[in-house]
């Protein structure tokens, strides 16, 4: 990325503009042989996304780069303007972000499984045999319970899916450079826990005292009776997104990854729970006190991810539904788009460019009459780097100064 | 280039697809003014390609940079995923590979001119007058028939056009940073050979005894009584394309440098005379031996550097109709496409985009009628780069993981 886009705060002016910028997660597809050969967004009628793309321009963004296709943490790291390619949210903190942990600075996550381990030591079933959601909730609360620090470190679990939890370590001087003690296939036995600098052999202490305490208390498990740890990690360290660009930024979402990775780029995030219609609830209850709202909505990209285009259809026909609620506030930079496609046909995040809406009266020139992928393909925008656009919402709300005499 | 597309490696999937790169070398085309303000592509008849156009996403490629004319060495690094503007394929090297010779790790190959030199050794032809090729055929045998061995290195050399021919040094220990021996202009001396390292100052006491026998051998030649040697170099160290991308890779090429250029990347480079129709042929009896087929078209280019405006018409109409023998095979990914334009108004190598058709169903959205620059330029693909090609490819043949969680 170019020094003028890592060093926009140079540029960064302040004004009374408000940007709005609503993710609607996994908005792009591709066309589905089944319905016409036509994309969910073609399909679908959305008469106030359509009359807005005729006074918006249009384009096609690729997310991290052509072909590749981007997790949830690439692709918001893009959307804030920062670059997916260098910037690395590790597993262990997304996880934690996932199920609704705050990470403090310093702080170390790691995902956890229950496992099962026989008499040797070696592992027989990484999973535990899968055990139920319920059985994994008793089994770390039975562990937190036992174990709440160590030495001088606070210990944290949360329970995922099935045999998953999350561990998280809070305490001075803790590095996040270890090895998995996953082996990833059975028949051995875990790794020792291993820290491959200074501040990481602490951790790597504490892990190894977790461990022997955590099995010792699930020695009589019949499938849980081991722990594999991986992707230890800690919050990157940041330029915040309010300092970056000189603005103070609300995050509204509903699921807990979409909250804590807004949370780490410094985005304020109250809680909101139901649907979009609450999302917008809150978005309006905010409207004053913000410049910039990050709107996050999830429905589309389940639909994507379970191969249900009609459903997807009906999710983005409900955004649009709502649309106007969002437009009534009035604001003076708006942006629609994905952060990455999910296309029912491939029922799962893919590589393809999301379409991008952005309307404010600088924005350029509106070439379509429709919000669809194609209309957006050939749109005044052209194809560009999601990470790119943040400088381009910032530029049509004239908050951004001239590069150069 | 970002990381992603450099460490494709850590997110490659193998499976059971097959994809074909055709590369209809020098595709591209600009308008001719004798020919209504068509390109090459716009007045050929293309059924075939115009059906397939309207299945498949469009785009236009850039081979290296905006305005930038590659020879067939970038060209191709490009297409094959691989930095163009990093990776360097010397000028011995190209000539060797464009003269059939197969090169091995640590050869070290320059292109070489008879010369005539004065008494004085003074140059006062840098290419004694353009002899004849079947004069440099004769004086080439002659020095290799006495020349084969000089200390533990083998001399091989192979005779090009007029008064072109390769030499390559074969042995241990050899390096490639040399001073060319060629002056560039006539009137003065040759350079002595120099080696600027080490390993190097071992070729340049090679090339110096090779320099001394061969003169004394041409002593009595009227013309070519001297040699210049220039680019010398060795085949870069590069991971080779099977192994980046996990893939079997087959070339199909008829002509020596493009076989030889896809050799040095790993791909397996059968022999194959005659015609497009053959090298179909081959492509088809090799289809269940790989993944990966790279099929070049030599043709298209020849006629655009005669300027032959309608002979690349042909050539693309000869494409054409043997395209449904390729698309018979039912290629999962299909890449139609050129290494760099050659428009026959410019007679050569030009910096246009090159016209790109990629096939899939999961490519994207079809948006064109015809396979013509014209309708490329507004296609689905947008303008990226060729390096970015393969990762399109990999990703529409399901073979690219995610990228961060």
């Amino acid at each position: 990325m170019g020094n003028v886009l890592n060093n926009l705060k140079d540029l960064v002016k302040s004004n009374e503009s408000k940007m709005v910028l609503c993710v609607v997660d996994g908005l792009g597809g591709i066309p589905h042989p089944d319905f016409g050969g036509k994309t969910e967004l073609e399909a679908a009628r959305t008469p106030n996304l359509d009359a807005l793309a005729r006074k918006s321009t249009l384009g096609l963004m690729i997310p991290v780069h052509y072909g590749i296709t981007p997790g949830s943490g690439p692709g918001h790291i893009a959307l804030f303007g920062y670059d997916p390619e260098e910037l690395v949210i590790g597993r262990g903190v997304l996880e934690a972000l996932g199920v609704g942990m705050e990470l403090k600075e310093g702080d170390v996550a790691a995902r956890a499984n229950f496992a099962t381990k026989n008499a040797e030591g070696i592992i027989t079933d990484r999973r535990a045999g899968r055990i139920a959601t319920e059985e994994c909730q008793r089994l770390v609360q039975k562990l937190q319970e036992s174990i709440r620090i160590i030495e001088d470190v606070e210990i944290l679990l949360k329970p995922g899916k099935e045999h998953r939890f999350v561990m998280v370590l809070r305490g001075s001087g803790l590095g996040d450079n270890l090895k998995d003690t996953d082996p990833q296939k059975e028949g051995f036995p875990p790794y020792e826990p291993k820290g491959l600098d200074v501040p990481s052999e602490k951790t790597a202490r504490i892990v190894r005292k977790f461990l022997e305490k955590a099995e010792e208390i699930l020695r009589h498990e019949p499938k849980a009776n081991a722990i594999l740890l991986r992707g230890f990690s800690q919050s990157p360290a940041l330029e915040k997104f309010p300092e970056r660009y000189g603005v103070r930024a609300l995050a509204v979402a509903i699921y807990p990854m979409y909250k804590g990775i807004a949370r780490l780029f410094g985005f304020d995030t109250p809680d909101v729970e139901g649907d979009l219609r609450n999302e917008i609830e809150l978005l309006r209850s905010r409207w004053k006190e913000y410049d910039f709202f990050f709107l996050h909505y999830k429905d589309t990209d389940k639909a994507g991810e379970d191969g249900n285009f009609l459903r997807k259809v009906e999710c983005i026909e409900y955004f649009d539904s709502l649309l106007p609620e969002i437009l009534s506030l009035s604001p003076d930079v708006l942006v629609i788009t994905g952060d990455h496609a999910t296309p029912s046909l491939l029922k799962g995040h893919s590589w393809h460019p999301s379409p991008v809406l952005l309307y404010s009266p600088y924005g350029g020139i509106p070439t379509g009459t429709r919000f669809t992928e194609r209309e957006c393909a050939t749109g005044y925008l052209g194809h560009f780097p999601a990470k790119a656009l943040m400088s381009l919402m910032l530029a049509s709300a004239l908050r951004l100064g001239k590069f150069g005499a």
